[in-house]
């Protein structure tokens, strides 16, 4: 569709997955690689050079068969790369950001300036500086390298004054390499979230936000996604991407897909932490779960082509990085067996990155499973976790590890529960998770407004609220929640339910609530399946033959009470 | 994860798709086609060999450097993978069922043994059969080739006697091509299901089947596929799935995917027109919609993995081919302007394959588009069918046209409509299609029996029903569809509309009715918008900033009010 073609510094997966969606699009990409034609992407790119993108001539030679340079690497030349954009060949994103980035202090101090919300950083020039710092920031501190660091490589926590030389050392500060030192951020989760930047027909710029997902850090290299995070509220969301989108905001000209790392500290506060100016690991749930994937986004934006919706397609999606286990093939067959184990589950997308090799530690693949929910997307890839790291894979990790509840069934007070039970009945006979809680409007206002304001990012898809007499839950839980919420009327000893029917049914405009029959919440239950399977077709064959069933079962009990008779 | 390396016969689009799945499963393929690493597959499998897939020394010389064959086309020398095979190479599908698939005459002599329901067909030794055939058959009738025939290459209609020699002459009766006529099947719309046949891990055999697609010939190429398909009841699509299943289960220990292509005749029967013993143009739309896509599944067919989840992940899937125009620049510009203007719709995925030259009427790709419903996809496409084929491309397709209803609005009478217009009007504000019908539950029962039971299979994904009075009409929908049901009491003159909320909202366990204040309409509507974003977060974020901003406007009217007093 564009006859340009697309020159990549770097032939990891991320080119690999770049060529895919470029070949998708009929766009023709040459890789710079030192594997070259066997590098992974290599293996499928139209062409490719062999050589190493930090090298001027190998640079330059790639940007002879190409028409326009991109990366999906930072640590390149960047030098060769500002001479080839001043000698007209179009680089994106542009070749000063790149620039920018690579100096993780120089970053900072750029974001700083823009007003962009950081922890704490100083530069380091020497290890007496460290003494006089960590005095200020307290400890522990993070020490960083400023340039080539990846994947927790070139990061030393300094845990106290005694610790400076030692982290100064590990770092090669002795040697001269240039540090700065971050004060720590007690973060309470890691964020990320892709931020596409491109241009629109009258070349004027044009910014997409995918969502956020929480990242899961293992020996500082990304070991599991989780999209929607669970226990981030929305404002929460909203502000990462509202950080992330401003950060990227400040790259001038520049375009292309940017991965932005996040710290949510405790007090819901967000900080940003470090970008990367290309597709990232913690956009790889995009590939399954969005309307377009951030390699074809990022190939939209450096293009010039019209941006892809970046927006979900399915409740939640957790990808897991599977790592090299080492080279003797015992190894390599526990590499893939987690791969192996993700063919049983329904929802796994599975990637192998084909390297050759095995090394320990090696970014070999990634595995995504989408979910009606976070949480049920969490609860597929259970095993497959397991066969990453043990049975305990998913307690280890810091995410909600409880079976993913999709209907919340609260009710005013324990004398509901004979009643309400029928619908956990249902629930259970259908396989839909569900959580039960004693909500009340009126005695616990407080965890009622907790309740169904957060409902939603736990994963929660439907509300089944049960209340009797003056029976404000439903309608209350309505008004402070997006979701749909089915009223049950609880039949009361004064007026027999009249009571509640009405105080859940009439309410205001604006706010509706689903009421069922007095009593009847069973069909509060019946009717969570239902909304389920709006969207659902095969829930909604479950509902259908249930009603054949049901018809039949009864038709049949009928039929031996009038033998009875 | 398998170290096993497929061979493919054939290196098209297919095994292009095919080899794109086994670098994501980590399985090494080679391919064998005229076109060597230059075809759309050998581009980017591991290794490839020139050669036709008829010829008996380069299929040996694929197998030499192979673990497993298999193929993506069937016009192959199947005589050599009978002896491959004998000889103790893993050929999937089986030999004997490619060869009897080839001649098609023997396909349905085949399928006519296993009680598969079929045209009448008869073969044809001279051009005088097909005389006292068509006395017999009656007039047209369809003559066809018995060897090589695809994309329509191979097929005559035969109008009356009068045609019959043209027709034997086209498909080269007269210099001994072998031939058989076909009985005309007064088809309503032609149907196709893929079918999965693998083994367990005790290797037995185990089936999976795909959903339904209504597709659509052009010039007897496949044009489009829609699914699931908007005017086949439930029970055709359960019909079509069975009669494919029973069709690929006469296939013996054959493993693979299979495309089968049937008729849906006016009286609803179905009978099974032609079967692919292979991955299907109209399986394209498995990789956006389905859980595992047909490529994937085929390799885990044919390797002896698990199979993979057939269901729909999406609400509709409409595919569209893009046919090559013609080889000049205007004509490769004008065959991809539907994949330009394709990016411009949220959920289209698009995918070019790669072949050289654009020769007209050549599969050069194909773009699929997802929705909430088959008709909403039908809708998002509707541009870029029309840079295929004219701003009347939709029209031209003989396939629902309307703008895409998600709820279906009902009421028992036209006086309800001053009512029931409030519904309309939210979801209006939303930019939710809908449907208004008026539907009697007393006075039209039966077409408020079709309006239920074919609801769901039109792509409606929520009903509301407004009643007063004795009012039935939402219960009795309730118990005729998996769907959720929403009723609104409409007030009565008599009873001020308690009659017509008891009514609705008292319904017996097993069906339930989600009740609404009695003449709210409004919040009907809003409980649709709810119940459509239980399983969509983009929606949900809708219904959060209209609540917002509904508390927000009512507070200033307030404020307002409060001034004027």
């Amino acid at each position: 569709m564009d006859k340009r073609t697309v020159g990549c510094l770097g032939g990891g997966q991320l080119g690999r997955m770049m060529v895919y969606a470029a070949h998708r699009l009929g766009v023709r990409m040459c890789v710079l690689d030192p594997l070259g034609e066997k590098s992974p992407a290599g293996q499928v790119a139209e062409m490719s050079v062999k050589g190493s993108f930090q090298d001027a001539e190998a640079v330059r030679a790639l940007a002879k068969k190409c028409d326009i340079l991109t990366l999906e690497v930072e640590h390149v030349n960047a030098e060769v790369l500002e001479e080839l954009h001043q000698a007209g060949v179009p680089v994106q994103p542009l070749p000063f950001v790149v620039k920018l980035i690579q100096d993780k202090y120089v970053q900072k101090v750029h974001l700083q300036k823009h007003g962009v919300p950081l922890p704490e950083f100083e530069k380091v020039e020497s290890e007496a500086d460290l003494h006089s710092i960590g005095e200020r920031f307290g400890y522990p501190m993070m020490l960083k390298s400023r340039y080539g660091a990846y994947d927790g490589k070139g990061n030393a926590v300094v845990p106290n004054a005694q610790g400076i030389t030692a982290a100064f050392e590990k770092l090669g500060g002795k040697a001269g390499k240039k540090l700065y030192v971050e004060k720590w951020a007690p973060f309470k989760m890691e964020l990320a979230v892709m931020v596409a930047r491109g241009v629109d027909e009258t070349m004027n710029v044009t910014m997409r936000t995918y969502p956020v997902v929480h990242t899961v850090q293992r020996d500082s290299v990304c070991f599991t996604c989780l999209t929607p995070p669970v226990g981030v509220t929305q404002k929460q969301q909203e502000l990462a991407q509202k950080i992330a989108t401003d950060a990227i905001k400040s790259f001038g000209d520049a375009r292309g897909i940017f991965g932005v790392e996040m710290f949510l500290l405790e007090d819901g506060s967000v900080l940003l932490n470090e970008i990367a100016p290309r597709p990232h690991n913690t956009g790889h749930y995009t590939m399954e779960a969005c309307g377009v994937d951030q390699f074809e986004q990022h190939l939209r934006c450096v293009l010039g082509l019209p941006l892809g919706d970046c927006q979900l397609r399915v409740g939640g999606a957790m990808m897991v990085n599977i790592l090299g286990q080492g080279e003797t093939p015992e190894m390599v067959t526990k590499t893939m067996a987690p791969l192996r184990r993700a063919l049983l589950v329904p929802d796994a997308g599975i990637h192998w990155y084909g390297k050759e090799g095995c090394a320990k530690g090696r970014k070999m693949g990634h595995i995504t499973v989408t979910g009606f929910t976070p949480a049920s997307a969490l609860e597929e890839i259970r095993p497959v976790l397991a066969a990453v790291d043990g049975d305990d894979a998913v307690n280890k990790l810091d995410v909600p590890t409880k079976p993913a509840p999709s209907v919340g069934i609260i009710m005013g007070s324990d004398s509901d529960l004979p009643t309400m039970k029928d619908a956990a009945q249902v629930l259970d006979d259908f396989g839909i998770p569900y959580e039960i809680s004693i909500v009340s409007a009126h005695r616990t206002p407080e965890y009622m407004y907790e309740y169904a304001t957060t409902a939603e990012a736990r994963g929660i898809n439907v509300i089944i609220a049960g209340a009797g007499g003056a029976a404000h839950l439903p309608g209350m839980v309505a008004a402070l929640t997006p979701l749909p919420v089915i009223g049950v009327p609880v039949k009361s000893s004064t007026l027999s339910g009249n009571d509640s029917l009405l105080s859940i049914v009439q309410m205001p405009k604006g706010i509706p609530v689903a009421t069922v029959a007095i009593g009847n919440a069973a069909n509060a239950g019946l009717l969570a399946v239902r909304i389920l399977g709006a969207a659902n077709p095969g829930q909604r064959q479950k509902m259908a033959r249930y009603m054949a069933s049901w018809l039949f079962s009864r038709a049949l009990r009928f039929e031996r009470k009038i033998g009875e008779v």
